[in-house]
C-alpha cells in the first residue's frame, strides 16, 4: 500500500463502545466531522457505514479510510474479533466498509493506534521506548519498545487496566478483584466517591474538584493515584520506557492529577528509574488522529510504516 | 561483524555475581570449561582474563569471544556500567579483554542473552512473543515481542523481580517492600523457611522437599508460588507472551514447582489469557550457551542477527 501525502484528504473513524467519531482530515485540518451513538452488536457496522457515507458524500478524491475498533482486533484480516462493549464477534469490518465506501479501509486496534498517534505526532515524539496510557472509562496502554509498537502474542499487549494492584480490592468487570481499572479509572473514581459519600457526581473531574475540602473525595483520589502508580511502577520495571504519556478522559484534570502521580511513581521505581510523565497532546482525539495516519500510511508494521 | 559457522570454536564467558563460568564451544560440543569465584570490583576483569587465557592456551583458531555481564551493561561500548553484585562501575570489559585475548569480544547483558539462547535454541523456539524468566538468587526476565528482544529505554527491561506484589511484605535488596524477588526467589524461600521454622536449609530445593510434611515449608512454598504468579499475571497482561519459559536455579525443582505455578497463573489471567508455561532447556548453562551464540553471530539487533 503506497503512503499518501499528508495533505491528501482521508476518512478517519474511531469506533468506541459508546460513540463513533469520524472526521475527514487533510494534514492537520479537519474538513468535516460527525458523531453517532454506537448501536450494540453487528448493527454498529451499518452505523459506521452511514457516518462514513455522510462525510464522503460532501467530498471528492478521498482515496482511503482508517477505522479503529475496540476489543480484540485481527488487523491483518480487518476483523473485529471480539468486543464486550460493542457486543460483537468476528465482524468483517474492513471488507464490509471497503465494499460500501468503495475505497480501501485499513483496520487496527483503537488503543494501539491512539498511542501510535501520540508517539509519531504528539507527546511521545522522539523516543523509541514509550508507554501511552489512557485512563478513562477503563485503563489501557500502548507500548513502544526499541522503536516498535508491542502487539503481543496470545491476546493484546498493554492491558495495564487488568494488572492487579489491590488483591482484596473492588471487583473489576473482568471478574478479578483490585485491577488498576477497578480503582484508578475515571469510572471507578466516580463510583467510589458516590458509594463513600452517598452523593452523586457527574464524573471523576468533580471528585478531583472536591478533593481539597471533602475528606471522602480526597481519600478516593489518593487511593486511585496510589493504585495507578503501583501499576505504572510494575510497567516501568518490565518494559523500562523512556517516557510515559498520560491521556484519556482523566487527563482533562491536568496537573492536579499528574503531579501527585509523578511523585507516587518516583518513590515506587527503584531498580528501573521512573521516566518523565507528561500529558497527552491529542486527548480524546488521539484515536481519530491515529486513524487518519493509518489511512495515509497503510497498515502499521506490515511491511509498511513503523 | 560476520556470522561464524556453528562448528567454529568460540570462547563463551558468563560473569555472575559469585561465579565466572567459561567454555570453549564448537557447535553443541563443550571442548573445555573452567569456573572461578568472581572477585569483587574491577579485579573481576583480571579473573575473567585469566580464565579465558587458560582456555585459549589449549586451543587454536578461536576467532571471537562472547562475554555476558550482570547489572547495567552498555553493549554498544562493551562496558559494565554498574553491578551491585560484582561491585563495579564503568568497567570497559570489552576493550580490556579484547586487548588481552587478541580477538574481538562481543559484550551483552547476562539475563537478556540467556533468554535469547532459550528463545533461539531452547524451550522458547518457534514463538515471536516470549518471556524467559529466571528464578534463582534473584528473579528476572528476558522479553521477546514481535520477534525482537526488548531492551528498554531508561534502564533494562525485564526487571520482574522488582515488581511489587506484597506492599506490606518483606524488605527487598532494592529498598522496596514485597518485590517478587523478596518473596519468590530461591534465596527468599530459604530465608523465609529458616525464619519461620528456626531450622537451617541448604537452599530452596530443601524447602520444596519438606513441603509435603512440614507446615512451615508448605506455607512458604504456597506464598512464593502465589507471589510469582501475581508478578507473572501482570507481565502477561502487559506484554501478552505466547509462551513463558521458566529457568534459573529453582527450575531444578521441576514439576513440583511448575505445576502449582501454572494453576495459580491460570486463575489470575483474565483479559489476556495465561500462555503455556514450560521448563527452560539449558538451565544454569543458558548464559554460556547464549555467550557462545553471541560470539558466533555478533551483537544482537545491532545491524546483525535478531
Amino acid at each position: 500500500m503506497t503512503v499518501l501525502a499528508d495533505e491528501t484528504p482521508v476518512l478517519a473513524v474511531d469506533v468506541g463502545g459508546t460513540t463513533i467519531k469520524a472526521e475527514l482530515v487533510a494534514g492537520d485540518r479537519i474538513l468535516a466531522s460527525r458523531r453517532a451513538t454506537t448501536p450494540r452488536g453487528p448493527a454498529a457496522i451499518d452505523a459506521i457505514g452511514d457516518i462514513g457515507d455522510a462525510l464522503l458524500r460532501g467530498a471528492s478524491g478521498v482515496p482511503r479510510a482508517g477505522v479503529i475498533l475496540p476489543g480484540v482486533v485481527d488487523r491483518r484480516r480487518g476483523v473485529g474479533v471480539f468486543s464486550a462493549n460493542v457486543g460483537w464477534q468476528d465482524v468483517p469490518a474492513g471488507a464490509c466498509l471497503s465494499e460500501r465506501w468503495r475505497i480501501p479501509v485499513v483496520v487496527d486496534h483503537d488503543v494501539t493506534v491512539a498511542g501510535w498517534a501520540e508517539w509519531r505526532l504528539g507527546a511521545g515524539r522522539g523516543v523509541d521506548d514509550l508507554a501511552v496510557v489512557a485512563v478513562g472509562t477503563g485503563v489501557s496502554a500502548a507500548l513502544v519498545s526499541g522503536g516498535r509498537l508491542l502487539r503481543g502474542g496470545l491476546g493484546q499487549a498493554g492491558e495495564l487496566g487488568h494488572v492487579v494492584v489491590r488483591p482484596a480490592g473492588p471487583l473489576c468487570g473482568c471478574g478479578a478483584r483490585g485491577c488498576v481499572e477497578a480503582v484508578a479509572s475515571a469510572t471507578a473514581i466516580a463510583q467510589a466517591y458516590e458509594a463513600g459519600s452517598g452523593r452523586s457526581v457527574a464524573g471523576a473531574a468533580d471528585v478531583f474538584a472536591l478533593a481539597e475540602d471533602d475528606v471522602v473525595a480526597r481519600s478516593v483520589v489518593t487511593e486511585a493515584t496510589a493504585a495507578l502508580a503501583d501499576g505504572l511502577a510494575g510497567l516501568v520495571q518490565l518494559v523500562a520506557p523512556a517516557r510515559i504519556v498520560l491521556g484519556g478522559g482523566l487527563a482533562d484534570a491536568g496537573e492536579v492529577w499528574l503531579d501527585p502521580l509523578r511523585a507516587a511513581l518516583g518513590t515506587r521505581c527503584r531498580v528501573v528509574a521512573a521516566p518523565p510523565l507528561v500529558a497527552a497532546r491529542f486527548g480524546a482525539r488521539a484515536g481519530v488522529v491515529g486513524a487518519a495516519l493509518l489511512a495515509r500510511q497503510g497498515p502499521i508494521d506490515m511491511g509498511g510504516a513503523a
